[in-house]
């Protein structure tokens, strides 16, 4: 207990330098790949999923591999010690003496952040329930950095679902600690974004507005970050169907569009962006799925306190 | 997208050629092992198994770590995201950012197909519903060549369920490009080949037979190919019960068969093979599990650019 | 089939000399351990959980990663072959064929040991029912040699669900080989050891003896092993409810035991030991989870005959 086990919880618990370090690893990674090959041997990363989510695990597990190390794990609770009344804290304490580094995925929010106080291991929230999910916004980041250069000075629109859309909620706080960004939030007045967040808007005196059609704003946006309508997150059917098809992206609403515009989606889509959008330069959703798999090998690093 | 992405959708997607140089590659890996087990280091695959299938997956992943590679993936659909919604395309898109290769099995088929058409790294298909196994395929070329030492001049019996076993149509369709092989169908007269398979023999001017006993037709066969009755295939369980027994293989029935006869069967087995058969030195069954791994590793290898 | 494969199937196959030999092994694997970091490279385990136990398969699959070996496996038996009706023997030969080392965990007691007589590479028996777990008794023996210096000499504790609890008879079992070992057990009246066990004692001329209540005899116990109140052994409901806040470790009943107590569980608890025990020097069950996968990186080296 010399030294505190350093773990990643809320993509607040990074500051602005801690970022523009992993962002710059990740750089480096694509540069120097061959330096990192072979850097993790040895190490193993315990992928805890007490609920499914391929993509995060097979991005966090592919980020391992290619720095070398080795992965265990599982996949959903069903087949975990979670089944037989174990607690998180004692799953964390045991697998710590499995493995270097934990990512862990959980359906209560909260889970990661108790289960962090008892480990012995750094540990990465992979997502709780409604609450964080830290590695998707570090991901968010360095596409856009990636993509305009820096991460001030854009008009970041959001559309879709905002009220339940957690990874705009984060990616519009962590947008806050960067200078002259404006906030194009678009969606239907019944998915607008909580109070809470509209109060950090205010607080940090950021340029903002909400409006209820893409079409009208498209012009002056630099990067678009569309969203899932989650058929999970509605409390009646009917709802769902009548919305869930309203912010559809397809290469007519783009027309008015910037030609060096970025196009984001955490993924999976459903069809909230046609797949004609795909073979368009500006869509760099894909290209975004690689850059979660960079920003978690640096992260990686990072917590190992390996570079 | 300089160079097309190599896939594996069908084993007719091979020519005669590509496949002696499989087979080739699958014998030097076991003569010159040792060259072999660093030769993927830094390669991954990913299977993505959208329905399970324990020895296929097995089998591909022991190749590629064999290789010195390493595997990531998931074993059944509940734990991916297309219980989200996402399209295999999607999928197989982002994955693409993972894996420098995929091995894809899903229960609609075509679906491998559909998802080669946008992937930026080589997929295989390992199964689509009742349609295409090219690796299973492969796998039972290897075995006879290794057994029999060419892959002509053979009379190759094909036994039990031969209207729904893909695996067997897709062996007759590779096994007509070879010169004078003979076929000999045995099976019920209510689950003998469909007509497509028969449409083929004939016009390859194949000669063939089909019978309806074992006995009457085991001494002139070199190779006798055993399939198993699968109970999901069957339209009910009345049929299933009368026919199931029907094709058992055992030391009675292989009385008359030559002393260098191969016995083959794709697995699992449930009872279509005595158990008693097993010490018997014509029996080939796990051999073959054995070529199956040897031709994953030779595939992945040319799939990649590797040798 | 020159020499016979070597497997686990239960601790009672092992002599006190190969006992100690692991021990010793795990033990130098913990002083030198860079000796050990690609001694099994190239080698693959395959871990064959016919039942969800993602404790110990973890352990194991830890233990061949850190040793520089890979591991392919299935966590569960839906998405095996069992569901095909393919026999654990026709399993075990196909994944000899994949596989240096075989894991396995089934629901059915005997499983192991039936796999066991045709396998081509060694299994080990990561539990069978209610019936052995050899590894989790390897992994109490290394915990009680670790923190008493020897095996034998020792007042042992066995408390909770002595009737149903495997690890518990297991562990019984194995002690009672070693010299001047006094076993007290602690159990309500309902769920003592059961009658083959007493006999076992009795015939070794053990001192033994049978009590209900912890803090009589806590000043006099080396060692208390906590054992959970397993709801699945119980016939119904009300009994399970009844019995299983019974036997709960807390501080208050710690207060005359010895400062040297070594406090065990096999772990996963669920409220038998209080957490605030956790921070106790006197518990050693998250040690205990560490030494498990010691004694199972040592066992790995001796089936392969590495070592």
């Amino acid at each position: 207990m010399a030294e505190a086990i350093r773990n990643l919880i809320s993509i607040l618990d990074m500051s602005v330098e801690e970022i523009d370090h992993l962002i710059e690893v990740a750089d480096d990674i694509v540069a120097n790949h061959d330096d990192y090959t072979e850097i993790c041997r040895g190490k193993k990363l315990a992928t805890l999923f007490f609920e499914p989510s391929t993509r995060t695990r097979l991005s966090f597990e592919a980020a391992m591999l290619e720095l070398g190390g080795s992965v265990l794990g599982f996949s959903e609770a069903s087949s975990s010690s979670a089944a037989k009344g174990e607690s998180v804290s004692d799953t964390v304490r045991t697998v710590g003496c499995y493995a270097d580094i934990i990512a862990m995925r959980h359906p209560k929010e909260g889970a990661p952040l108790v289960a962090s106080r008892r480990t012995t291991v750094p540990i990465i929230n992979a997502g709780d329930g409604g609450h964080f999910h830290p590695t998707q916004t570090l991901t968010d980041l360095l596409t856009i950095k990636r993509k305009k250069g820096e991460l001030g000075n854009i008009t970041l629109g959001l559309c879709g679902d905002l009220q339940f859309g957690r990874t705009v909620h984060s990616l519009i706080e962590a947008m806050l600690r960067y200078p002259n960004v404006k906030f194009v939030l678009i969606s239907p007045e019944e998915l607008r974004v909580p109070e809470y967040i509209r109060e950090k808007l205010r607080e940090a005196g950021a340029q903002w507005c909400e409006v209820e059609s893409m079409e009208e704003v498209m012009p002056e946006l630099d990067v678009l970050y569309m969203t899932r309508v989650q058929r999970e997150r509605f409390f009646n059917e009917e709802d769902y169907v009548r919305l869930k098809d309203t912010y559809i992206l397809d290469m007519e609403k783009l027309e008015n569009a910037k030609p060096d515009l970025t196009i984001m989606h955490p993924l999976p889509r459903v069809n909230e962006i046609s797949v004609k959008v795909d073979d368009d330069p500006r869509a760099c959703y894909f290209e975004q799925a690689l850059c979660g798999k960079h920003i978690r090998m640096a992260l990686i690093l990072d917590l190992l306190g390996i570079k």
